[in-house]
Order: C-alpha cells, then sequence, then structure tokens
C-alpha cells in the first residue's frame, strides 16, 4: 500500500490557520478591544428574497411524490444551464447551454479537471496566486512554473514567449491581488495558448464585481473557444458561499491530443459526482432571473461602496495598490517597506483591524497586503478610520 | 498538452443509455402499453416531513445577516457528525464525530478517496460490481484485479489468499447483487485486509436496509479501525439522490506508508472540496433525529415490502436470486438459461417490464438480471403478476 507521494511535496499552508492564531490571542488578551476582520473572502449578506424563494419552493417539490427529483442529470438541470446561457448572451458572449456543467463550486471544478489531463504537462500560474491551483497541481505529480505578478505589471502577470506551459490557470479579477485583465491582455494569453498549444483554465468567480469595460469571460476573446475552459461560481455573484453552486463551461469543439474535452470532462463527471442538489439548483436558477439579478446586484453594490471606502483611503494616505474597482479585493503595499506578517501584527495590534498577509499567497506577495470588502458597512467604516489613523501618525 | 491516457482504457458504459434506448424505442413502437420501470436504483418516494422542514429552515437561515451561513467547514458542521456518531452507537458502533467527513455524496467520495493513494497500488473489486470503484481507478492507471462473486458464494465473494490486492472495494449490502456479508465474512476480508497492509474501502450505501443479525457498518468487526474507511450516503436511506448528502468515516489512528490517513484526506477535501451547502446539512441532521429515523423507516419499509413482493414470486416461480431480503435489489437467475439481454428484450416485450441486465456489472452478471423495488407499490404488484404469467406460461 502506497500513499500517493506528491502529497509530500505540498508546502503545510499556514496562512488563514497563522492569522486565526494570531487574532485570537490578541483578543484573549485584551478581550475589552473591537477586532474588525477584514481577512477572509467569504460574504456576509444574505441570499436574496428571489432566491430563497427559489430554494424553498425546491425543497417543497421533494416533499411530494409528483414533484420529487432524484438523482439530477450530472450536467446539471437544462432550465439551469439555460439561464447561464442567456446571462452570458447579456453580456455579449455565446455560450451554448450545452457546453456548460453545473457543480457544487467552482473550487471543486478547479481541481478535479485535473483528473483529465496527463500528469507531464507543465502547468503555469500567476503569482501571488489562489493556492487550489498549486495544490491540486502538487498532488497529481505536476511541474508548475510561476508568472510573476508584480508592480511592473500591475499584479497582472503576461505571458512569456519563453516559457513553454501546457495548463494555463488565469483568474480575472484576481484574487488576491483584485487586478483585472483587459480584452488585450486576454488576447495576449489565448495567443500563447494557442501556439503553445495549451489550454486556459480561466476563473472568471469575481467577473459580478467588474464596472470598467473589461471582459467579463475568456469567452469574450477571439481564439478561446480553441483554448479555454471557464469555470464561475456563485459564491461571490450571489453569497452562495454556504449554498455550493458553480459552473464550468467547455466550448463544444475543444480539443487535445486527440480527445475531445466536453467528452472527458462529462465522462469524469459522469465517474466520480452525482450532481447539484435539487433546491440548490432552483436557487441557482433564481440568481440568473430578472428579479434576481435586480436583488443580487444591491448586494454587489453594497460590497463595492466598502470596496470604494477601503480605495479612497488608500488614495487618502498615497499607498500603492490593486483591485477595488472591478474586485471586492485590495491589494496594497504595506507601507515603509514593512514584511506582510509584521505590518499584519502592526494593524492587529494598534488599529485591531485583521487582513491577509500577501506572503501566504507566493513570493510576490511579499511585502504586499489584502483588505477585503466583505465586511458590513460601520465596520468596513470604522477599519479604514483607524488605519487612516495610525498610518497618518 | 497530453491528456490523462488512462481514460483511452475506459469501457464505454452503454448499459443504461442502452436499456433507456430499448425501453424508448418499445414505447414509441407500442404507445398503447403500460411499460413499468423496475431498472433503475433511484428513489421515488419524497422526502420526510421533518427532512424537508428542516430544509425550509436552512434555507430560510440563509435569507437573514445574523443566521446566514457562509464557507461551510470542509468535514461537515459538528452538530451534523454528531449525528452521525449518534447514529452509529444505536447500532452499537463507535464512530467518533472528528472521524467522519460529509460530502455530496458516496459517489464523489468512492471516486475521489483515490487522489490520496499511489497509482501502483492494486485494486481488488468484487464482481458484480458498481462500475465507479472500476472506472474511478482506471482513470488513474491502477491494476484491477476481481474477486469472483458467483452462484457458489451466493453472490459474496471472499478473500483468496494467492491474490495479492492493497486497495479493497467491499460494498455490503450489495449493488447490484443484493447479498449481504455476515461478520464473519467480514473479518475474513478484515484480516486479509490486514496482512496484505491493505485498505478495505467499504460501501454501506444500503445498510438501512438490513433486517437480519447483520453488520451494518465495517466497524462492527474487530480489527476494521486497522484497515478500513467507511463510506455511506443518505441516496437510498433517506431519499437523498437528488438531494446530495453522504460522508466518509476513517478512523484517526489508521496510518498507511508513513501517512496519517485522515490528515491525508483532510488535505485533499481542503484543496479540492469546499463543503455541503447549510441547507442540506440541516435536512441530513434531521434525518438522524428521532422523528426523522420513524419517518424514512415508513419509506424503507414501504420499498422493502415491494421487495418482498418481488423476492415472493421468484419463490413461487423457483427462480434462484440473492438480496430482497437486506437490500431494495433482487438479483435473479434468467429462466431457461437465458442471456441477461435476451431475458431483458423477453420482459420487456412480453411483459412490458424493465430491469437491468447483469452482465453489464461484469463478467459474473452474465445470465443474471436486476429489478429493484424502489417503484412504486401498485406498479410493483402489477409488473410481478405479468412476470407470473409470463413464465408460468
Amino acid at each position: 500500500m502506497q500513499i500517493n507521494r506528491n502529497f509530500d511535496n505540498l508546502v503545510p499552508n499556514y496562512l488563514f490557520a497563522e492569522v486565526a492564531s494570531r487574532t485570537n490571542k490578541y483578543m484573549k488578551e485584551h478581550p475589552d478591544k473591537k477586532v474588525i476582520k477584514l481577512g477572509i473572502g467569504d460574504v456576509t449578506l444574505p441570499l436574496a428574497p428571489v432566491v430563497i424563494e427559489a430554494m424553498k419552493k425546491g425543497a417543497e417539490d421533494l416533499a411530494h411524490k409528483d414533484t420529487f427529483k432524484g438523482y439530477p442529470d450530472y450536467e446539471g438541470y437544462a432550465f439551469l444551464r439555460e439561464a447561464i446561457s442567456n446571462y452570458y448572451a447579456g453580456f455579449g458572449v455565446t455560450v451554448d447551454a450545452n457546453e456548460i456543467f453545473v457543480s457544487d463550486g467552482a473550487k471543486s471544478d478547479c481541481g478535479n479537471i485535473g483528473d483529465i489531463f496527463g500528469k507531464d504537462n507543465v502547468v503555469l500560474v500567476t503569482d501571488p496566486v489562489y493556492p487550489v491551483y498549486v495544490d491540486s497541481n502538487i498532488m497529481a505529480g505536476r511541474k508548475i512554473v510561476y508568472a510573476n505578478s508584480n508592480r511592473e505589471n500591475n499584479f497582472a502577470a503576461l505571458p512569456d514567449e519563453n516559457v513553454k506551459a501546457d495548463i494555463i490557470y488565469l483568474c480575472s479579477p484576481n484574487n488576491p491581488t483584485g487586478s483585472a485583465y483587459t480584452a488585450d491582455e486576454l488576447k495576449q494569453w489565448v495567443d500563447y495558448a494557442i501556439k503553445n498549444d495549451a489550454i486556459i483554465l480561466y476563473d472568471a468567480a469575481y467577473e459580478a464585481f467588474i464596472t470598467e469595460d473589461l471582459p467579463r469571460s475568456i469567452f469574450a476573446i477571439e481564439g478561446a473557444r480553441k483554448c479555454a475552459i471557464e469555470m464561475c461560481s456563485l459564491s461571490k455573484t450571489a453569497g452562495f458561499t454556504g449554498t455550493r453552486c458553480g459552473y464550468t463551461i467547455i466550448p463544444r469543439e475543444l480539443e487535445r491530443d486527440g480527445h475531445n474535452i466536453y467528452n472527458t470532462w462529462y465522462r469524469r463527471q459522469a465517474t466520480k459526482f452525482n450532481g447539484v442538489s435539487w433546491p440548490v439548483q432552483c436557487a441557482a436558477a433564481a440568481v440568473f432571473s430578472e428579479e434576481g439579478q435586480k436583488q443580487i446586484k444591491e448586494n454587489i453594490s453594497y460590497y463595492q461602496d466598502n470596496a470604494k471606502i477601503i480605495s479612497s483611503a488608500m488614495d487618502e494616505l498615497g499607498i500603492y495598490y490593486t483591485g477595488g474597482k472591478n474586485s471586492p479585493y485590495i491589494w496594497l503595499k504595506c507601507p515603509n517597506d514593512m514584511g506582510s506578517w509584521e505590518f499584519f501584527d502592526l494593524l492587529l495590534n494598534e488599529a485591531n483591524v485583521v487582513g491577509t498577509p500577501g506572503e501566504g499567497f507566493g513570493k510576490n506577495g511579499a511585502g504586499y497586503f489584502r483588505l477585503t470588502s466583505f465586511g458590513d458597512r460601520e465596520n468596513t467604516i470604522e477599519a479604514v478610520e483607524r488605519i487612516k489613523k495610525l498610518l497618518s501618525k
């Protein structure tokens, strides 16, 4: 009996555990202080009323023999896939309902998609990076190369013709840096992927936060259907972090190495997955209804206003940052060339505000720091006032 | 870019597709005939009222800021894991809540658990077999050996000391054969696993159908904590096929190849999974409440009575079968040495009843046939009458 020895190559990721540990220690030692957490990327606003209603109706369906639902389709119910297809059409991107797989979240799909690729492919990620892209490929024994996102490229790495990669993870708007690619920049990645016979795994989880004229989908880019898979999630779009629903789009014509990618992923899902809960699919479809879109946009606006409050403070303080505009994240340079954990401790101890040290996301995160706009309004305002007071000293 | 070439070794499984195709053709050609389907292993009764109520309450929680739930724990909420632990205590098996991982179903866990094992392990499955065990390991490039379940062992294969295996899939009560291992038989497997440094992956999805004095869990067997992982599901226990919830139990002390198995699986799940939907976990916990247990047992009894109706007919007809007693499946020998597809066509054309040809589950299924008790009462009675009439001719 052998364990998968690739697990030995995983670096224990203590980032959020260490954040929690230092925070809890401080709170225990200072029970009188009000600590405000702008660290974790989890939403706080409740689901939209029309979504709750659909979820309850879905539950009620399961209570009666004539509306009861057994095993769902592996790829999701057609009514939900059609709703997603229409949503894409709404911003001018053509995606057929039959190219969509509904799942329990983009994290599962990002992690599991590796099953269909050989282990000798070289994986490219941008650094700083969402750790799932790295860890799931280390588990599979793949070589990983890093494209540097840094101040020179506004934390939005571009392809390097001298680097050869087969699988490319892109996340735009980016977690953790909040940067968002322009159409021209994405076109460079698409051209690079086609030239290298590579596949782009495009994580669009934050697309609903885009406010400027930027692509909401990789499929807005010419050529992407020949080289890209898109993963998206309702977690941030509609507050589904605890409800669990996402989707993956694979163009029907996408082929590599003599295999049709849609069919290969279908076979993987049919073998290792049994579809998404009926009331959750009902709730997800409600997100894409006219009323649902109106309601979720109110929540997104709330978070966007929080982001504006944080980024305005950075502007006032003259601190360099990315994100905030098309993203719920503000990625800032720690003042006075502080290290990211040093700045973490300073903020915690002197302003009682918790953020996330950038170096937890990769080497280019050293000296940077992530704040999120998912907190509530009053706390965000208070946190920002405390930060301004501390750093204006 | 290379595709995972192991996918080339998958045998296209046309079983249910072929069943559907022949059935639909017949129905199209004979629109006046009432075809009764006892083929697919999907439930038909609605969820228990207390489960629906909990699911709706869970949905309502998501509608309010103070009860809203974001990302769940990777391993499931403690209240659900404790409820499962108490359920096991109810039949005398000690499983700590901290040894349980909640998931979206046993199929996901059965498929994904392979991630933590090396690819050079030899996998043993009993034949006939639930195809997920085979296909997920072919995808991973593992060698598979087959233990024959057949009439000599009442379709419950036992270990062969001359065969070396590292990972052993057991399903009891069995899908598709309905056979259930005795404690003595399971002890043989446990001893074999310990001797071979192997791990048993025990699929207990049908444990709630056990009526005789047989083990409901592998952990009822001495030594199992040193060699077994148990997967279970609420799909058949509580009609959750469309609701999606299951769980996996890993003893904390289970180690192989210098790795703690619980920790390794935790790392896998934390990387590629984001937990189960809040309303679904609420619904699942309700299954294990006192009222929930009472209500789900009514549904199980209904299916068990269907099983009795089918198996009594087999007794009357003098047809050899396994299952029916501790299982929703009746696995029968096709009369007159017919092939399983031949019998399928006969039943469809002459009795308008649909079942599943045994050879779709492996070579030992040739000449056998699966009927399920998940249909409704009147249809089950009518189907059985038609079969009796046909075969008594």
